[in-house]
């Protein structure tokens, strides 16, 4: 079959033949893949940022946000059937150590990252298992929703943790309206009755963010930290979901955040720097965040199949992988791209 | 009366004779001290770390952390009567907003700090509100609990938010075994089944430690984050309480966390500096903590009347406050140093 | 001026001439009322229900659900002034006892009750306290949201503890689509992304549940029960908001949630009787639920400036309040009956 | 092998001999016991109070309380290896569905429950799955623990559930100091700062509670409700534990929960019968108790192995297994009887 593989750090992937998967052990299932997002993590992997930390040896097939039809199962498989449309949580896991026991599916002591640490979905199929697997409705076209399965999971996590704190009366501002953004401001409406401001460098996505239910938005020019206090009475937001976290964006949305509020981290790339006596003396927090659960996933589908959540995406053959990447790179895709069959 | 005046930042406080001050507000209480803690606080607010933020005009009478007994009530006391022995809350707070309504004392929009922003306890009466006051037990001794007021609460509300992430099995790591370490330890064991790892930079206090239910203790010679991760299989811990907050121990805090584990942070002085690529690959978390509720204070007494938490004194009489606060400096004091009538 | 009192259990309350009450303490507020609402609580009162919990001497004035502008404060008061336009909280609450310290106003031990045990609002002014008193746009018309004092804040609080069970994919059934029913609605609309199923006896309750956001609506008819099962695949509900909780319906509702589901009591009038073995082999939960907080109120309201919760009202004058009391018994009243000024 | 297996209700199960189980699907794990607990609830299988619930074909084996030995494993199984010593989570479950997947163990809707609706543990070996082994230290006897599996988990799940409740001030009441009374009490001390008041209606249990940690204890002799409200200054306590939960004693435990206080139904028998008024003018809760769930076992072995929680057995050779239900049903057992290999 085809395949998207990184052979060299810093170089292009390949598009190349590999032989397909096959379902060995007693969970495995192979996907045949209806979409398979193009991830901005896709291009760090490219630029060794991930090497240390995943431990993966090259060559591999990127891919880690991917949808389809089961097309085979393993002798234990009792949730999947062959055929049936499925979107794939980015981890199998173990189904046995502690974190899985609560629920706590990014942080099994046994789970691989297919795209990540094994070989991925920019291909024909992949291999994952049977805890991986949530079952669509026949109709659900997976290269539609694919984008949920990684960007979709990790902006919903976030909102899901945030929700306790965004009762009426206050203000979750949403950092970076890209991709993850504008899933975090669906949840958002759908979750929260706070009021929503989002602060994005491009005022298209501030209009586009409008159209999402965006109650303020500010062009973060500078002066965006000043407009954020200026809405929210001087005081700041109960909650800032930062999606962009590099390039000072991370300060920023510390400064943003008020007395005992939140500064939840979804993107990185850079250090963040904070006096230790701004954090006390306000009692702020710094909170994680890192993809999701599989309940995540399925609560997330639940609200895309009522159609509280959509998200625009630019589809690309497999073959053209190569655009989809380059595209991305360059700022040219609106959404999320998205490579077909 | 006596109290310890502060006219110039970085120069010494002057004893000197004030007027005593009376109940005019309805909700007024004055207080005659009987215990007032000297905090690392003092000498921060003497060497003007705290002069922007308190906005406090000098001179002023410093000291909060304070217990006593009622001397004098406003018309619309009703918690408390002159005679009653008490313990005060650091801040007098309003009743009427959001944060009031809500139990989140230190987040109340009109309270007062006395000995920060307002005139404070190491004099002979304090002037506070009917809502600072806890009405103690008539065998209390004031300058036996006068530092649970500050320091106590402070390390029990840390505690008190910790304590659901510390079911059996997980490890609390206590970062710094000084006077908040002390009655952090001993809250730890009161409210939690966790393996308490205390690290500290002397051998004294570590030994102290032991004897108050540390289960294990590490010397902060330079290699304790190694130490901290090898009693936890490699893992780190799932919450660290750090009580010192600078000079490097921050960083080694967060280094000594394990992934979806948190940091609180209760001590401050230096700034803390994480790529956010390690909070959100290991969803980690940074927590702020700033004294504590009224309602912390209340459940503090309750364990420190049932002897679950003690805490060791030096008395100074409030003449001899500028010694106090020189043995503080000169790391002389063990324990807490209490100014008595 | 004229008050609604009610001199003998079992008869008419009384329009007559009272004193006007004034501010002698010094967080009295004195409200002159815009609008009161008018409950199924004050038929409960008349028929002596409440007579021994309350404890009230008669005669006294009812009603418990009130909105006006402050007429006159006593001289501690600093968050309204005279003029400002108020919804009241129904309990003035001391400030002092440790559940108005841990934000829990209907608990507090020295609070007074108007309407249900001291002088109530269904009169020119009502005596109430500055803690009571939520300050509203001045634009706003008392009797336009009167109803939201007590009937609103008691849906409204019910749905907010819920709100952490209710994740997307989850059910809750509204049984009972009266005036809290409609208010219960529209917060879970609000709050929440659970598919929202209302049961109630009454088509025409049932289509405007609907013109509200339910996104299911069943005919009490018998075959209820069997209905919810039928609509959440033979499982029942995650939660059951109990509006009725009297004349079986109570039993019903328990017997509509799901295992590890909660049975919500808001309603009241007859017995719940359950075999514990089918409370444990389910692991169900019955929650009691009490009016609500200071700051429910101040949300609730928040959602109401914001128009995503509205309540339909039919006004009476303060003279026809005996008819407004008939009508509600007759159940001749649509929403919620108002005395107005 | 041979096995304990009822034939007909309400008639004594039979001793004889059945083919030994075998490890057939990928995860199945086939456990040589080292002890098997006899619980009230085999009492109540016989008697024929779980027939319908069950819906179990007759004979089978019953026992559903097992520790022992690994004996044969499938080939998917990665947590145990033959030889290992392992307590069993008396429900193998799917680890596939929503409540899986949250950790809710006891809700899985793919799960079976040996010795309830499947071949039990009151024999030679037992038929269970990987999700159901949890690894002990190799040194620890089957037999001392066998009882933790489910007398033990279902009382630390009811804790564990309560713990948050019970700060430090608060009350919570054991009804029923029995097996999993004592388990309560010692886990309520290790996980708590609450004042532990237990009630029952045997003199020596209570000594037994007190030497356990009870910080107080009530005969039940008919004025034990009034007992508890005045150890309560007339409050009532903030939980109750409710052990036994038949014969008039849920309604005493309803009776001695406070305003906002919870009863925590455990023990099962009769019907709860309370006015809904009684439940919304106090906002109290009943909450419901089933096991618990793989991670409360496996922390209750961390509480077991630090000695922290420790149960008196009795016991009986396998052979004598009809010796043991006798003396269970006549009250001659302290603690728990374990059958022994």
């Amino acid at each position: 079959m085809k395949a998207v593989r990184l052979h060299s750090y810093h170089e292009q992937p390949v598009i190349e033949e590999v032989p397909e998967p096959t379902a060995k052990e007693p969970f495995d299932v192979v996907v045949k893949i209806g979409g398979a997002g193009v991830c901005r993590t896709d291009l760090h992997i490219i630029e060794q940022q991930w090497a240390e930390k995943s431990g993966v040896t090259l060559p591999y097939t990127i891919g880690h946000e991917n949808a389809g039809w089961v097309h085979e199962v393993g002798p234990a498989v009792s949730n999947v059937e062959v055929g049936d449309t499925v979107i794939l949580h980015p981890t199998p896991t173990c189904g046995l150590c502690h974190a899985c026991r609560a629920g706590d599916d990014m942080h099994c002591v046994n789970s691989s990252f297919p795209g990540i640490n094994a070989d991925g979905g920019m291909a024909e199929y992949l291999l994952t298992s049977a805890r991986a697997c949530i079952k669509l409705d026949p109709e659900t076209r997976p290269e539609d929703v694919a984008a949920l399965a990684d960007a979709g999971i990790t902006a919903y996590h976030a909102v899901r943790k945030a929700a306790p704190l965004l009762y009426p009366g206050t203000v979750c501002v949403v950092n970076g309206a890209g991709g993850l953004g504008h899933i975090g401001i669906q949840s958002l409406k759908a979750l929260t009755a706070a009021t929503v401001v989002v602060v994005d460098r491009n005022a298209d996505a501030l209009e586009l963010a409008g159209t999402l239910g965006a109650d303020e938005t500010v062009l973060a020019d500078g002066k965006h930290v000043d407009a954020v206090l200026d809405l929210t009475g001087g005081n700041g937001a109960e909650v800032v979901l930062d999606f962009v976290a590099e390039q000072g964006a991370q300060q920023d949305a510390f400064a943003m955040t008020r007395r005992a509020g939140s500064h939840f981290v979804i993107g990185y790339g850079s250090n963040i720097d904070i006096p230790t006596i701004d954090i006390i003396s306000t009692e702020r927090n710094v909170v994680g965040n890192l993809v999701g659960t599989y309940n995540d996933l399925a609560e997330l589908m639940v609200l895309a199949q009522a159609g509280k959540v959509t998200l625009h995406t630019k589809k690309y053959p497999l073959d053209n992988a190569l655009d989809a990447l380059a595209d991305l790179d360059a700022g040219r895709v609106r959404g999320r791209a998205i490579l077909t069959p």
